[in-house]
């Protein structure tokens, strides 16, 4: 969490720490500043001194409301640096970033950067500030970046955020449930108002407006599949396809505050009507499969041994997956899980994919959503929580039925 | 527009240009392959070939559905990458780059980069690359960029999408006319439905929500200020204000395709009830100043002379404006306008402050927001269309009237 970062720059080297752009959709620098209104922004963190923002003037009040230490760029006038860099606004752009890194005393050293960026003219300007600054190092990491470890575990106010995103979006799944529940029934098949084959599209652009109405994003989309379409993890479902009677029907939901806040992931599999006894069998494999996964997730374990144990336990049953077949296409063919923060997707992995960055901790907090897919019998089956791991373990951040049969009218 | 990217590219001695990032909130790369659902790309252009769009195995559907010439990562595997590179992912990364770029045979020459991405690993791989490929130098342009200049015209495809949006804003625009028009009313107040004095947060969350129910984004947000703040330009209004009869009410609205794609923007100031006689001179100044401006608005017009104009015509009347006083805040205190397309604001500027980067020419989508801004005495005007500019002078995309006094009931 935030309180590590001081630790995880010395660890690295590293004398500061330089985040760029703007304070929304920009998961670094909203890790700072909250999802606020502040269109292009610097934040510059020297190791053993508390973080400085640089803002425009007309976004103080917002830039104020961070709470962090600020400064306007117009400390550094534009027009006098236009004139040093003959004109040059890129290079301009770079004088007054050597500028900035002189205020908070970071001219030399290793500084790591990061932040969401028009690589274009960052590029221009990053080239021109090394050459004025020749004893500074400017690091680009990669995913294991010290940002990255920091936001892989979160403290308590940041936990608290994202189960409000997730106590909105279950009321979103209440509300679904209440209405696919009430729909008249023609045959197998579930009817629109005008009497028409109710399709998914219909009811996932339903589900995105309950979610908007009450206040959250959906950047990175729903997945809402039935049959075939549930049976291949990373379909977002087919609009055309009906909600009929006895398919699995799989909704996985992963809103997030708006402007690029912190996100929550969950995941059901139903069957509208009844549940044919194929379904029944995989359903409650995959709900024993997390219930036995979950009950070995404590602080310390990796992800990748947790992962093995799935595929243990699924192979066990005669289920391929990857780590028997890479190219498998039906059994066990997913990740276990991920952490869940300002990306929908971050450290920790459970995937087995990413030793070193698969630890977790108090404060960690991930998801678990094992399932099973068979396209080819038009069926797949995924369970998913958003769990927080604390000094007892695993624990669903909220609650929520795991049942597979909607009962339909009549 | 995009047909003129060859010429523009050899004009500035480009060998070719290099777009990253995903293909969503992502202009750069959203100008060739529409806002579609693919999370991680990269393009290719060299002069003189067709784009190559490098892309996941896992989004070829989207890939393909963009007409675009389609390479997948996969044709260089991660695992033999990661190898050479000793393990390092950001030093794996730059050998996959160089073999895309000899793939379009661009491994050396000058390449100008653009797109939104993660600045951390990507720094580092540009890094790393051009220590492998001695002979490319990689271009970082600032906000005159080939690209943003072969942006700055429409072709007649882009001018639909723009007009699109814009039909959907207006029936948003009708939408609340009708609310407001039809609200009770207790003395000068507009009640909300629980017989409560109506606010304007509560009108502009009803706003925000028409436009997204009809499939539009609202990413850079939405002005919506009576009184005080609609004579603050950039405030974005003040949600605790009541609507009450006789205030100038501002709506500047400036929606946007899903993910990224082309905005629409649209300001109208009313006064519920009546207006006083100061507004109603304001408004009559206002429009009067938009009707010349316009008509002196030609293909080959500077965006500087236009605004140079604007403050003429405004200087006459007594009001003072940022050329005579830069510090004012009463007056005309707002550029003219400005460039609409995969960005809010971009070239052609009307504001005098971009040289070279101002003259319209047909094709190009400009708004005419002239405004007279009073804050200490309560009232703000802005009037403002999108228009197309054509071989006749600059056109509104779509008409809307301008009308000052919005009736109420009683």
């Amino acid at each position: 969490m935030k309180s590590d970062l001081e630790q995880l720059l010395g660890e690295r080297g590293l004398d500061g720490l330089w985040v760029t752009g703007a304070a929304q959709n920009n998961p670094a620098m909203v890790y700072f500043t909250g999802a606020a209104l502040i269109t292009g922004a610097d934040l510059l963190v020297r190791r053993g001194a508390p973080p400085v923002l640089f803002h425009h003037l007309m976004e103080r009040d917002a830039a104020a409301a961070t709470g962090l230490k600020t400064i306007t760029y117009q400390r550094y006038p534009m027009q006098p640096l236009l004139r040093e860099a003959g004109g040059d606004r890129v290079r301009a752009a770079a004088l007054r970033a050597a500028r900035m890194l002189a205020e908070v005393g970071l001219t030399s050293g290793r500084v790591a950067i990061c932040g969401q960026v028009e690589i274009g003219p960052v590029w221009g300007a990053l080239n021109a500030l090394t050459g004025l600054l020749p004893g500074l190092e400017l690091v680009g990491e990669g995913d294991d970046s010290v940002l990255m470890q920091a936001r892989a575990t979160k403290d308590p106010a940041e936990v608290e955020r994202i189960r409000q995103v997730g106590k909105i979006t279950l009321a979103v799944v209440d509300e679904l449930l209440n209405y696919l529940t009430t729909r008249p029934l023609r045959g197998e098949s579930l009817l629109d108002q005008d009497g028409s084959p109710l399709r998914m599209g219909a009811v996932k652009e339903k589900i995105e407006l309950w979610l908007l109405e009450r206040g959250l994003d959906v950047p990175e989309g729903t997945i809402f599949s039935i049959g075939r379409a549930a049976g291949i993890p990373h379909s977002s479902g087919d609009p055309s396809d009906p909600l009929v009677l006895g398919k699995t029907l799989l909704l996985d939901i992963f809103p997030a505050e708006r402007r690029g806040g912190y996100f929550f992931d969950f995941t059901r599999t139903w069957c509208l009507g009844y549940a044919p006894e194929a379904v029944q069998d995989l359903y409650e494999q995959v709900e024993g499969v997390y219930s036995q996964v979950r009950a070995r997730a404590f602080p310390g374990s990796a992800g990748g041994v947790l992962q093995d144990l799935a595929c243990d336990l699924f192979e066990s049953r005669g289920h391929a997956t990857l780590r028997t077949d890479p190219q498998t296409e039906s059994g066990y063919v997913h990740g276990l899980g991920h952490g869940v923060g300002l990306n929908i997707h971050e450290a920790p992995w459970l995937t087995g994919a990413a030793p070193g960055a698969d630890i977790l901790r108090v404060g960690s907090v991930v998801t678990l959503e094992p399932g099973l897919y068979y396209p080819e019998r038009e069926m797949g089956v995924r369970l998913e929580d958003t769990l927080l791991v604390d000094e007892t373990g695993a624990v669903p951040l909220l609650e929520y039925p795991k049942e597979l049969v909607l009962p339909v009218p009549g």
